[in-house]
């Protein structure tokens, strides 16, 4: 299933890391892992079919991603805001265009393709002018960004007086960011998260851990083993001009450390640029009065969501009654980010009075917000443990089944993803238990 | 404030429609009113100060959004979101990239600049070579896209497996979408949301009338002066090639009706052309075999979002006291759409204690995730009628007012922007009060 070209790029990332720490596994078992996990993926719904997304997936791209991979994204995303924005009552969100003309040069650009072409078409015009018409139109096509964090220092000055000229502050945002090709063929996208936070200059050390420790918590929060997301100081001598500190987040994957998210104490200078040098509009108040210095934090959510699946990715090799060898595989997504919740399945004949229930259950979570999926819509008949595998594949937290039971006691019975274990609960419990589970686990 | 283009464009369409219908409003009345919802759109952080916003307002295309704003579409796209996918369980989430090279061709691709530039600058290649490297590189650029319908169609075919080929089933999606320049100079994004409705033949038109009734109902559920909001059928002899049925969900704009929503049925000419006319592998079973119809349903919720500012803004001319004509501007964003649901603000003297009652509070209010202003941090001394003013024009809904008197009696002062009534209640009730006036209004 693995194309030549990732393969190859998986060969060449694992045998930089395959001796480093924890990761010391063979190059075949790197390669099964990301196999299976890949496979899956597709498989589940998670990513749609196609070999390129093979290599997106590698290469922490966004791409086309199927109705559960879709849903994990919005969690995701969703998770990120509530705790950037609800942790501070200054940060503010802010949602700036894509294309720019003011943004620093990186190469691509969102160009009128045959208005071009009809330049280059153009008979009459000698080499020169040809030229020259050429490089006008380029130069008034509008860049496309590569990150957010320019369009949040041109936001800076309007912000100032919904703050009042008070630091600190942070401004959010998350949105489509476009990467020049590395030549590979690949297209790339990525959805990255934001916060750009402006702080007195003699704080910004202070709050630069302050985010880190913030950010680290985060992504081991909805880990199922945390110790595989670290954090990691950058070498002063890998700085960047204009960059004070930096610290990276990063996650073990199958082919080695990638980077998460990145936060850098950027002091002034690119503040300064934007607003022209203008330093008397740029100040603030902060016991003194001074221009502020920027930590930037901004991550690859498309990264992110591939570590938190690699990470919930569980396989058990166990043996049945008949001695067979079998292999479990369960994606043990934290509560809050699984996109499927509850999947609700009718027992032995689905008669018109059983899927009447499960119309009326499927309203209730529905009306409740909980992702539900309607699996006894399905009419392929299919056994309990096939059902079991396909669900913790897809990482469904609880399987609901009705049966003609259940139209006489109430009852109906409840697996649980992560225990295994089948429980028997009135029907009227059931949204409440589901609802109260999700909570627990989030305020952990 | 407005800037010479925008008043021409204003007047322009004025002059187009101010003779349509209740629109008879004289030009100056027209203009006056876009003047002071654009104004207060700027002052209350709904949008970033800067005239190229002005002319992005009035032309539906996406801009800079303040803190306000960007909560307001963040609701807004979650509330379609809910609506479409919750409204019937065959409704899917999907998730496409913004770039492909199998896009229609409509002019708009990614280009890397500086490898064209570099071409351009060859001194030793002749004309015709320049051609053909630039040509050469034009035409491996990605398209940016200017819809999702085409990422959706792309999706049918992995889809089948979930539905196991059964109709009709739908694939819902939200993203950035770029419109090539009509040559104004305005940049032109858009935020798009699409239905892309797969269905047998002879329901398809069924469908069309169904979520056009869908649509409409949703958009006029969140109107303040839901009459504004009407759908219009496209006239036969307006159709476009595979086209078979259209119908518009308009607004009426001060300055005349404009599209918000459109909704085609499509035959399945364009689904069979995306698939290379591989019938066999898109048919379905509904009865007979059958390769499905497409209904789309796509929106721009910029355009969306203006409606609802424009909507929601009333003003009121009365007396004070004194005998001076005051105007009173509020914002009467539904409930579930406002961005700040509650202010929190001290009442004379701002002591340490008060303060932390506050912090204690909008604590409590984000961990409901009840979106809440800091008020009390503004060190600024303004009177109680600026205050309400400032609030009222931001569209808060409850105004907080914590005093002394809170701290003896625990009795606070809450405001709503809808009746202006102030009420006294205990500190202990106005969380719960607020969540359920929100959901109450949300289940109407």
């Amino acid at each position: 299933m693995l194309t030549p070209c990732v393969r190859h790029v998986v060969s060449r990332r694992l045998s930089r890391h395959c001796t480093v720490g924890r990761y010391s596994t063979s190059l075949t078992e790197g390669l099964d892992q990301i196999q299976t996990l890949l496979q899956l993926c597709v498989d589940r719904y998670y990513i749609s079919p196609g070999a390129i997304n093979m290599q997106l997936f590698q290469r922490g791209f966004s791409c086309n991603y199927g109705p559960l991979g879709m849903e994990l994204k919005r969690n995701l995303l969703n998770q990120w805001w509530l705790s950037v924005t609800g942790s501070r009552s200054q940060v503010f969100g802010i949602n700036t265009l894509n294309s720019s003309e003011e943004r620093a040069a990186h190469g691509l650009r969102i160009v009128d393709s045959e208005h071009l072409q009809r330049i280059l078409e153009q008979h009459d015009l000698s080499k020169e002018q040809l030229i020259h018409e050429a490089c006008k139109l380029l130069q008034s096509s509008p860049y496309a960004r590569t990150n957010l964090l320019q369009g949040a220092l041109e936001q800076f000055v309007p912000s100032l007086e919904l703050v009042k000229r008070k630091l600190p502050f942070g401004l959010a945002e998350t949105g489509l960011c476009f990467q020049p090709s590395d030549g590979s063929g690949c297209s790339a996208e990525v959805t990255e998260t934001s916060l750009v936070w402006f702080c007195s200059p003699r704080t910004s050390s202070q709050w630069l851990d302050h985010w880190t420790r913030h950010r680290l918590k985060w992504w081991r929060k909805f880990a199922l083993s945390p110790s595989d997301f670290s954090s990691s100081e950058v070498p002063q001598e890998e700085l960047e001009e204009a960059k004070v500190r930096g610290v990276k987040i990063l996650y073990n994957f199958p082919w080695g450390q990638e980077t998460l998210e990145t936060l850098w104490s950027r002091g002034s200078t690119e503040l300064l640029h934007t607003h022209n040098e203008a330093r008397s509009k740029l100040q603030c108040r902060d016991g003194r009065k001074s221009i502020p210095h920027v930590v930037s934090v901004s991550a690859n959510m498309d990264r992110g969501m591939k570590a938190f699946l690699s990470n919930s990715l569980q396989q058990l090799k166990r043996e049945d009654g008949k001695q067979k060898l079998q292999q479990r595989k369960a994606l043990k997504l934290h509560p809050v980010l699984t996109p499927v919740k509850v999947a609700l399945d009718i027992w032995r004949g689905a008669t018109m009075e059983l899927r009447q229930v499960c119309e009326g259950l499927l309203q209730e979570f529905l009306v409740a917000k909980i992702f539900t999926w309607p699996g006894y819509l399905e009419t392929l008949p299919t056994s309990v443990e096939q059902l079991n595998t396909k669900y913790d594949e897809m990482g469904v937290l609880f399987t609901v089944v009705i049966s003609e039971n259940t139209l006489e006691s109430g009852l109906l019975q409840v697996r649980s993803r992560d225990t295994t274990i089948k429980e028997t609960m009135h029907i009227s419990e059931i949204k409440n238990f589901v609802s109260r589970y999700i909570s627990a686990a989030d305020n952990i």
